[in-house]
C-alpha cells in the first residue's frame, strides 16, 4: 500500500499527506525548522539511509517545500532552506509536538518552547479566526467548501459531529 | 525504510509519527472524528484494502487511540471509538487541514469549518498558553526539557532559530 496516493482524494488532509505523508518527511521538515539546511546535517542528525534522503528532499523541493541553493561553486555544494510554504507548516508540528508531549512522553518533554515576545514557556492555543474565542474540536462544524460544491468526504447525517469531539 | 521505528528518538514529533505516521493512519483518524466507526464505513470511504485497515485500526487500538466496542452479540461486531487521546489529535489534523487548503486545494477548500458557538466560518489560529498573543513560528524559542535534560535534538547553535520562522 505504500505507493498508494491521496492525489484523487479532494480533502486537505489528503492532499498535503500526499507531500509530507513520506514516513521520514516530517522529522527532516522539524530539523528544517531548527536550522538545519545541509545534507549531511540532515543525514547525522536522522540516522538515515544517503538515498532515502536524498528522495525526500527531492520530493520537498519538487512540492515546493524546501528551495535548493547552492553555495559553493567549487565543489558545487548546496543546502536546502525552506519555502513559505515549507515554514507555514510550523502549526503542523507544534500541534504534533504538543500531543505527543501529553500522551507519549511519559519523561517529560524533550523539548520546551518559550515564547520570545513575554519570555514565558508556552504551547499553543487554538483559537477561532472570527471570535478569538478558544477553539474546541466539538465546535466545529464542518461543511463542504467552494472546492466541493457537490459534496466530498463529509457524511451527511455527521456533519453537526464536527471535526471532533474534543 | 518503512520499517525503522523512531522509537529510540527522543523527539515528541518522532515519538507520535511512531504512532499516528503510518500511511493511511491520519485518514482513518479524519473519518472517526467525523463519526465513523465501523469497519464497514472506513473501508468504503477510504478504499483501502481490508487487511491494511485491519492492521491499522489494531495499531490505533494498541496504542490507546480508538477503543473497540461490541455493539452486538450475535454476530458479534465492534465499531471503533475515539479515546480521549484520539480526540486530542484534532488540533494536528485541523492544522494539516489548513495548510492543505492554503497551498494546495486550487479550487478551494473541499471542506470549511464554522464555530458553532459564534457561528462564523473559521480558521483556527495559534495563541501562546501565557499572554494570549498570536504566535508567530519565529517567535517560539525551544530549548531542552524535563525530558532531555542532558541535550538532545536541538543543536545548540540554533536554538535561537526557533521551532519554525513563519
Amino acid at each position: 500500500m505504500r505507493r498508494s496516493s491521496f492525489a484523487d482524494m479532494n480533502c486537505s488532509i489528503a492532499q498535503s499527506l500526499e507531500v509530507i505523508g513520506e514516513w521520514w518527511t516530517p522529522l527532516i521538515l522539524r530539523d528544517a525548522m531548527m536550522g538545519v539546511t545541509r545534507f549531511e546535517q540532515f543525514q547525522s542528525r536522522l540516522g538515515i539511509a544517503r538515498n532515502v534522503l536524498s528522495a525526500r528532499l527531492q520530493t520537498l523541493v519538487d512540492h515546493g517545500i524546501l528551495e535548493e541553493v547552492q553555495y559553493s561553486d567549487r565543489p558545487p555544494r548546496s543546502e536546502y532552506v525552506l519555502t513559505q510554504q515549507g515554514r507555514e507548516l510550523w502549526p503542523v508540528l507544534t500541534m504534533l509536538r504538543q500531543w505527543g508531549d501529553r500522551w507519549l512522553a511519559t519523561d517529560g518533554p524533550p523539548v520546551e518552547a518559550v515564547h520570545a515576545s513575554c519570555g514565558h514557556e508556552t504551547h499553543a492555543e487554538l483559537v477561532c479566526s472570527h471570535c478569538g474565542e478558544r477553539l474546541r474540536g466539538r465546535d466545529l462544524q464542518l461543511r463542504h467548501g467552494r472546492g466541493a460544491p457537490d459534496g466530498g468526504i463529509i457524511p451527511a447525517a455527521r456533519v453537526d459531529r464536527a471535526d471532533a469531539q474534543g
